[in-house]
């Protein structure tokens, strides 16, 4: 923020208090839009956002879709400087179950520099940061150095069904194209967390998954073990060989093809993790576990972020209840995923578990496999232009430079951005992991939000710089 | 039945409808023992025995137990002839579900030459089929060839606690101890199949059984696939690896000395089995399979009857419900069981079994095993001496030579009379696979109660043949 810098940091700081209360404001509309009872409070909540955005002068609107409505805004354009969509949602995970909360979850309270409410830091909170950043330099330097266009939905929490039918170009009608429309240089979203206290990251990959449900049948009855046993092919038993036919014992997924376009970490990554001093010890302890295991070659953090993973999610066969039942089961089942790591392919993982399944497939049973659903990893290279502004501007805004980490979940957005609208997207987590965001007592530390505000004010300053023409 | 061979043959000719009027009358007794509200029916159906036996003059009585009585009776000991016990039970299984009964459980009704009522197989009609025959000797030549001794327990359909306690001397008080008092050559029951109809059998073998319940233990809570997998052992996955790891693709048990006491199947008995021309089409439609499967080496039968397997009985763990649940489960959970043969110790299998879920069990989850029961299989030479008797009078009762078969089931009680008594048993079923013993529509045909009752009498003869000093 060359000549405003100071101008902008000074409003910002005078306005923290203020910045606070309107949060405290949105949080107590009860955004919740998996349940249909706050129906009037997500629209309230779209409502309060469309507000703050014209308070600003920026173009904004409602956008009606199948389920809640998407709330769009943007700024100027600014000649030659990059555009930045910035991605979030206004809806919240419903508060149950209420019992465990210290304070009722729409009735924001602040204890130990904390904000409590659902929706606090998932993500009102953080997205709040850059509409204020915003604010900071319209009501100083009168204008953003690039402009921004803002893509704020209320079914995050659901199922996204609207955004998905926006993105696909459902609602254009005479309307410019959506690709048109949301077309930018890169995508920022504030919807996860640093890597800890004080250690503000740039999460700049995710892991894809797949998932499928398996389904083994063998006799048409279940049988006595007895009379039976040593007769006919066990679906539990050929299912456990089954399963365990898709991992060998150093971790590596045999699945014809599996590793094929698995990209591999860089020795840059590598190095930048292991700058993360992990404590295995504390993450062992926490988790009760006598000892972290995964694939061989890789370190805990490693396997996590970056290493494609092979995870039973349930269970199932005969008997489960107590004692003993000689039962020889007529079906069993399981449901399992893959972890991907960027550049995989969910259907082309799928075919090749499907032939893996049918060589390891005993004779007299059968299977059906269900492949419920997938989605591709995300990558963004730390060489990737963006990258460099972004880690200045947090360092700006929270004093310290951030680390770079992956996540081990999937966002299906992050690839649906890059697939549809053609652009990466820079992961700026301003929460903690203990945050609780599905859980009671949701909460965003006041501290985190403030400095939030100002990196992100230092973002735009820093992306403007980036010659778009170079 | 030398002399009053033909006498004998007229008299349950003769008696064969009252034969069938008694048994009728039995079965209104609706003696179910694992019930407390039939506890008086059970009493009535001990007390209707014991008349039963005291009405051809033999020493009877009503031997109090923890639970439901025995019912015990001895005929005259007859010098340098064999003496044998009966075992078989008056109690029966609950009749639930009532409306899947064609006619009520307890009210006998006779449709296409057999008597539906609950007990009419098991195992009043077939008991009863030995008393009978006790009484067409009585009636004609006014004595039996041989001793007979009559254990009929009122608590086999409820885990047979009186009689353990029976067997174990807990009420022998003052009288002879229980090993003399029950002392014989060889034990018959009638509580089993015959191999089809027309074709009785001789049950000359039983497999054993040793039950386990595993439980892998993992992190301490569910944790969420994305964030956590690859950092940790998931025991669904430990589970499947485990349990795979017991048996080979050719069907062959992995653990240690499994197979070293296994009795290995004679010629004879190889050529016995083939001899039964079992119809593996029919089976296989029947089960609705694609193909029998198990032990490399050995036919359906061999593998049914007379080799050890390992099938899992249930298996848990993680998510169950509809749809997808990204959890990475704290818990996974099997029940199993091996089939034993006889001279399999269930004690050192399960060492073995131990030791290799040492070997199995990978890093970062521990295992709990528990051994749920046990019982040793049981087995009676074909070149036991009461064996050609016994296929003779059979032969002679139904008009087929009986096949000799094994049962893949395991009845402990077999074992405990060969362990505590010191005898073999043979297994003379007069019922039919399709009797539905523990569903509804019990049944028993009455031509097989007619032609058990006179290959008992002669059974009787051909036992008693036996030189005891030779």
């Amino acid at each position: 923020m060359p000549q405003s810098t100071a101008e902008i940091q000074n409003y910002l700081d005078e306005n923290a208090e203020r910045f606070q209360n309107e949060l405290c404001d949105w949080l107590r509309l009860a955004s919740v839009s998996t349940d249909s009872k706050f129906a009037g409070d997500v629209r309230a909540a779209a409502d309060w956002l469309l507000t703050r955005f014209q308070n600003l002068g920026f173009e904004s609107q409602i956008i009606e879709t199948v389920g809640h409505p998407i709330v769009y805004a943007e700024t100027p354009p600014v000649a030659d400087a990059p555009v930045v969509l910035v991605y979030g949602h206004y809806d919240v995970q419903p508060p149950d179950p209420l019992d465990l909360w210290d304070a009722p979850p729409f009735e924001p309270t602040i204890r130990n520099g904390n904000v409590y409410a659902r929706g606090a830091t998932d993500d009102k909170g953080q997205l709040l940061t850059h509409v204020l950043s915003c604010e900071g330099w319209m009501k100083t330097a009168g204008k953003l150095p690039l402009q921004i266009k803002f893509l704020v939905e209320g079914e995050e929490e659901c199922g996204s069904e609207g955004l998905n039918e926006f993105l696909a170009g459902k609602y254009d009608g005479d309307g410019p194209r959506v690709e048109d429309r949301l077309a930018a240089d890169i995508c920022v979203i504030s919807d996860c967390s640093q890597y800890g206290p004080g250690q503000p990251a740039i999460t700049y990959g995710l892991r894809g998954i797949t998932y499928f449900e398996l389904r083994v049948n063998g006799p048409n009855r279940d049988l006595h073990s007895g009379s039976f046993g040593g007769a006919v092919t066990n679906p539990a038993n050929a299912l456990s060989k089954i399963l365990s036919g898709l991992i060998d014992g150093d971790g590596r997924i045999q699945i014809p093809g599996f590793y094929d376009d698995v990209i591999d970490l860089t020795p840059r990554e590598r190095k930048e993790y292991e700058s993360l001093n992990f404590d295995e010890a504390a993450y062992q302890q926490d988790l009760g576990v006598a000892a972290t295991t995964g694939e061989s070659g890789y370190t805990t953090l490693e396997r996590r972020w970056a290493r494609p993973t092979f995870d039973v999610n349930g269970l199932w066969s005969g008997y489960q209840g107590e004692g003993a039942k000689t039962v020889l089961p007529a079906k069993a089942g399981a449901k399992f995923s893959f972890r991907l790591v960027p550049n995989q392919d969910p259907v082309k993982i799928a075919e090749g578990l499907r032939q893996r399944i049918t060589e390891l497939c005993p004779p007299g049973v059968n299977f059906e496999l269900v492949d419920m659903h997938g989605a591709p990893g995300a990558l963004v290279p730390l060489e990737n232009p963006f990258m460099e502004p972004a880690a200045k501007a947090i360092e700006k805004g929270f004093g310290t430079r951030p680390v770079f980490i992956r996540g081990g979940g999937s966002i299906p957005l992050v690839g649906s951005i890059k697939q549809q609208l053609g652009m990466d997207t820079l992961l700026l987590g301003w929460g903690q992991d203990d945050d609780n965001p599905h859980s009671p007592n949701e909460k965003f530390s006041l501290e985190d939000f403030q400095k939030g505000i100002k990196a992100s004010a230092w973002l735009w300053q820093e992306i403007s710089q980036i010659n778009k023409s170079s």
